[in-house]
């Protein structure tokens, strides 16, 4: 069966709402209230064709996953198609899309990257505005996701000389899966708003470099996608997984990962409500202020007058959440589900950690969702003190995860001379293959991995387990970075 | 009887003083000396229509209150009146008006208001600069003011995960009043030199959403007719008081309030005495030079050599204020007039929390006036802090209550979990109903609202009652804010 | 005698030095290296007219002190002074002079001088820059100058409430005599470069204002004229005395200033060697460059390579100061030569604050010359705690008094909770007195009065006395000034 | 055997390689890859002219040291010598030597400079950017690098009045060998990249000026060329050690410095690894980008994607250094090789102080290399605080020396209060003589001289040994410089 674009057209109502995606036509009607983004932001392609809007925010089976197959209602016609493709041939490009097109052609040269904050920079000059703001927003007025950096910077070194540091060692193992260096790549949503390969960049450039990657449950591929990057079977892959409030759904998404051969379970616990990320919340608005030029444009009132509800990217990702999840509940119902091991991501005090150690979890990370959930959680690297101090046993019970603000070889051997076993990156890689696609990837593990053993060499030490805690004192002033 | 304006021209001087307003004509001779502004600023009206000037802050009912009948002296004949109209339109507007206007048709539309902040901002911009002198300023070097903000940075968040959280409950009490979140709007002076229909907006906005407004004995429209603008008969509404120095003056006021449906006296007791507030200070200045385009104009010396008399809005409103209360004496009074509940405002130390409790008042609000009156009176939350480490107790023998520099659901959330019952927003008001009217106030609150429950929800409670000290740490920095 | 120009001409060697001071001449070849400022200052106006340079840093009495009789060799001729007028007439002026007259035409009213900082803005605008310079300076890198700001900023209060406060009075006493507010003018040298009256205008404000003034040994006006411009020979003065090595010449200086009706001995102790104030130091320079406009003009190899003198205009008045002074020798010399109550001025810590106490004097200073000696001597305030927290007895032993950086009453009431009986203020005046003359520093104490009475009331107190240590807390954070 | 230019430019390969150097050529196949700086960087000038890179990076015997006399292959013909100095005539400056040329002329004369910051303030304008990058980098983000003189901020002093102070002396020892101030030149390399005389600069100031020198294995002279410059044979120079991987090269070159005359060997240890110097990195890429003028040129791929080793100036000096060094091997082997002193630079923890005791060395030089090698490496002055608080007995057992960010005199005096025999200032005095050459050495000493002798003379001592714990206190808050 194939549509006329008019026989589409009509179709843009919560009655009946029609879109076309790649060439494909769909009824998706029965969805709209489904959307975890909301019926709004379909309807606003209703009748026409949604391709460039839907592609990089959904992972390809996501139309089947949704969708049952009587909506999958035929293709476009042939005369349709070629219509599609002249309209988008004669479409003025928008200004946004003039400076990202001129900034990509002008970025420098990966050769020039030595660290990973000059990958971050450049990434922010290529990427779309509407990308950049998801990526970078953080809560409230961003004093978490500051504070997070800043905290490292209290930590000082107390390194030892004369001692011999020849065939210095930078690996570790996570869960029991063998890492080149103590970092991996923490889950992160949506990938392909910065590159079109999206998270098959990252897991190939963890595959080149020995590293493991951890995947968001807001991959923009999907969980079979990326396992299908990977560069042999045995290549470790962890799932970052938002648990449904549904029980069922949630099994069913793991039991899925389990059998594509995911390794573990990383279960998010600090990220369940949508929180106030302004810079992504503006984004819309931003854009059309900066399309036309700070000219005095007619403004959109284009919300209620005490309309409070969060707008941009993130707003449609956390949804049908379980904000009810206990200890005592979940921890046992996802093993009577899998055999994997689980690890709680999002821990922000010395009780929780204590609390998981009790529940029997294999691992924790202590995280606040890179300063993106709620404003005034305590850096993590202050939560790994407070642990090292208060609660030291933690570290025998269970593997320790920190992530957050890392960007130096020296804030990963800080967070390991605490007792942490590895840190993630997030936000980090999604910027790295946003800027150079998967060659980005491996050269900031390069860069680390080079920063991560000079700073062992310099400590005295050969192999990770010789950091100890006794190597870092908290000082009690705040440096002052030249580069800020 | 009428009046020609050649009649009333010559009645300009401490002999004889006659003013025109709202086209009536009034002898205000009598008055000069007891006007809490002075007679200097009558004196430059007299003779002529004193209108513009005096309607955004004088109530209503304030030439009945003050002046004798016989000073009515009638109105103005019908050529006079057309005169004034002609000579008002043949007025050149001011640079000055000019600006307002210019920003007021430019302001964003309430939709992009997405925090407290941004309210803020946009009525600073459109607000004549008398207007935010006098709301903007604070004491001295505006230290205290800047502090009692910096003070919430140093409080950090110790969030719980794995609680359930769905249903949470922003709601609380005051008094035994109830409101839909911890929060009121404090009394603050002059609505109306932000916005036409001035408190009645804080009356109405506080209606439509479910919280509790306190009115300013300061307030430019009569407290009768705040108590009319009210949505129904039980809408709670709250005063705040100057105890004049006359007993009976301050008597008569008490009374009027309680029977015109008023449902607690908050006392202050921090701002007695006109403090030096070098913004609204300077205001004349700043005007003068704005309108002579930093040319350098004959510069006024207005005022004696060695004249130190604090100017500005503000120096008229601090006055006959009885500058010798005590506990002993003044408690009792009060008691000994109404029985409404009675709360003291401007607590700033722990001892005089505790003399508080002894003397068995209601509540207290620990506040230093916002900042406006004396530089370097720590900042609320540290006072509260130390309440809570030193004098616990307090927090079961009265209701605390904590303003000054609340911007976000974080801040109220803070003293939460401290032991504040509640949270008041003063200045904050004022800007949104200046900016947006009522439905300013509608959306700050909703604003408010959405921070405070998704801060409950991070944090793992369902009620206000669950926010216990262990939640907030004080920590040994101070945060950046990159929005500084 | 008369003498011709070019008689004078030839005397401009160390072999004959003369100079022409106000149309006379004077023969100084004997005194060349007797000078405190150097002989080679005197040599750039050997054979020619100095009158300019001379005046301004040079009681009138300074010839007469320090020139024999047979020195004074006669006066100018007619004609030669018909000539220096003339040249002086086509002399161009400077790009500074015309700066300088530029400012001092527009310079604000004294009406808009609202706080201490606002007067010493304009007078920093008015000031030629050399005399800019010697005020302003400070020490290296004008840390301990900014940080005796900075220190009273980590005081904060604990203001009390509901206690009566009417008929606040701010007088007290300094060694007997009485003083309208706690507050005295301290001993800063060099007046007359900054106002032709110089001194004078401090001790006539002084009066009007009921407060006391210190003289600086190198005052620009002689002690004798300093004493005679009081309002009455009752008004208090007091002299600040930088003791001679040479004992006999010391004692002279004392008994001179006892014959004049002065009051009490202030014995700097912290400023006996020349410091490095770079902004002095580089004054010559600076205006050099100034008259250039920045073009790179020939610049002068105008000192040795290996040299590191002091220059500027501070380098000449620190000289034959006794190095060797001691608790056991000096005190008692002092009290052989005088009946006068002995403060010691310059105590820097706790330990000697204790010795002075055993050498019994009257008073200490607490100062560090206003950060312009020795770099990272704490700041005023830290030491005044100390003494508080470690030898209380302290201020029962002795008056303690303190100077630096002192711009508010807040200042003010903090040193007095504390324990000081005054506090001193310096350069603050000289601004005073440079901008505004006599009115100036009567305005300026009135500001002071002003912001001492709203402190103390704003604090609950009645009377200087009731100022307490539990007033003030030191906190553990820094404050932000919106000023800085 | 003389050679044509057409004669050498075909060996440019791995296969042969020969360059001209001085006009002289040799084969310089056999070390390319025994080249610290490695092949490649000599390969860029294979086939030719090398002399201008050459020079200032290479003391004048490293061929004779480093090639067999079989690899001098003779000189350039005569017309040879000819052409390539027609050559250099034709060829046209580049936008960086203009600069350069330019600010050389413009600099100020050396007796403006009044303190240490102003000469390095001149070097940094004059200085070839590649020479700016070498001697100003630091490690990762500087932050150590900064913090080492925040960390002096800290300390403040406790000055002592009424002690007699004529005739201070600030001379002391080290090792035994007298200093006219407790201050020395460390060693630090490529002086030549600043001035053409280099260290000799160096050695002939701490000969005027009567301090010891201490010079760095990678001096641009000789090791011989620099004992020759020395005043006298009696002048003391000592030596500092990178210990070559093999032990008979490290020995072969203690025993040539002992046999110069060489006082001590100081051994660096915390130096041992390249470490990442982003300045020194990017240098390459700056002056690209330089030249064309901001212009967007082609941008040169010149690393692999993956590549990560370090480039700049820096990378070709740290090679082949032993890390394997322990107190238990290393110590007793140097005392097998020479009867000298031996000092360990680059303490960096008290642990490691202690140790150094027990190993029996006669000093340490508490140091983090200028915050050059591991970023996040406590500043010197807070390690030797700790020292004094935690093991004060290891000032009895061994001389401890400091270096880092020393500016001022203050910091001397602190580090002297606490503990330290004396003080190292290196990258100042590389400043000084590229600046100023001798002149600017003498110059800086004399600066620092007056600095401390005024601080004693403040501090209330005549001698180094009355400095005491005592008269510093390290203080919570951080001062903020004026001039910053």
């Amino acid at each position: 069966m194939s549509y006329t674009l008019e026989q589409i057209a009509d179709h843009k109502t919560t009655a009946s709402c029609w879109v076309i995606i790649r060439n494909k036509v769909y009824d998706v009607t029965g969805f709209l209230f489904d959307h975890p983004g909301g019926a709004q932001v379909i309807l606003r392609y209703g009748g026409r064709d949604a391709t460039a809007a839907y592609e990089p925010v959904h992972p390809s089976d996501a139309l089947d996953k949704n969708l049952p197959p009587e909506a999958h209602l035929g293709n476009l016609s042939d005369s349709a198609v070629q219509e599609l493709k002249e309209a988008k041939q004669n479409v003025t490009k928008t200004r946004e899309e003039l400076r990202v097109e001129e900034a990509r052609n002008n970025k420098p040269p990966l050769s020039r990257m030595i660290n990973v904050q000059d990958i971050e920079d450049v990434a922010k000059s290529i990427l779309p505005y509407k990308a950049y703001a998801y990526y970078a927003s953080a809560a409230d007025d961003e004093i978490t996701h500051i504070e997070n950096a800043r905290g490292f910077g209290r930590f000082f070194f107390h390194p030892r000389v004369m001692r011999p540091v020849s065939g210095c060692n930078t690996s570790t193992t996570m869960l029991g899966y063998k890492s080149s260096i103590p970092v991996y790549i923490s889950g992160a949503a949506l990938a392909r708003l910065g590159h079109p390969e999206g998270e098959a960049n990252l897991t190939r450039g963890a595959y080149k470099t020995g590293i493991i990657q951890m995947i968001s449950t807001n991959a923009s591929l999907s969980y079979g996608q990326i396992a299908a990057a990977r560069g042999s079977p045995d290549q470790p892959i962890f799932f970052q997984i938002y648990k449904h409030k549904n029980d069922e759904t949630a099994a069913k998404r793991i039991r899925e990962v389990e059998s594509l051969g995911y390794k573990a379970i990383f279960l998010t616990v600090d990220a369940l409500i949508p929180a106030n990320r302004e810079l992504d919340h503006r984004s819309p608005h931003y854009l059309e202020d900066f399309e036309n030029q700070g000219r005095s444009a007619k403004r959109t009132e284009d919300a209620e007058e005490g309309d409070v509800d969060i707008l941009g990217t993130a707003g449609g990702l956390i949804i049908n959440n379980d904000v009810d999840m206990t200890w005592e509940r979940t921890i046992p119902w996802i093993r009577s589900v899998t055999k994997l091991p689980i690890v709680i991501k999002g821990i922000q005090c010395v009780a929780d950690a204590v609390l998981a150690c009790e529940a029997g979890v294999e691992g924790i990370v202590i995280s606040n969702h890179g300063g993106r959930q709620l404003e005034y959680a305590l850096p993590p690297i202050e939560v790994l003190y407070k642990i090292r101090k208060e609660r030291p046993d933690v570290f025998d019970k269970t593997e320790v995860y920190i992530d957050g603000a890392i960007r130096r070889g020296t804030d990963v051997l800080k967070a390991l001379c605490l007792g942490a076993t590895a840190v993630g990156l997030g936000r980090a890689f999604l910027y790295a293959q946003s800027a150079y696609g998967e060659a980005g990837v491996v050269k900031m593990v390069r860069i680390l991995q080079r920063e991560i053993r000079f700073g062992m060499e310099s400590l005295g030490v050969r192999t990770v387990k010789q950091l100890v805690p006794e190597m870092v004192e908290r000082v009690d002033w705040q440096p002052v970075s030249a580069k800020l």
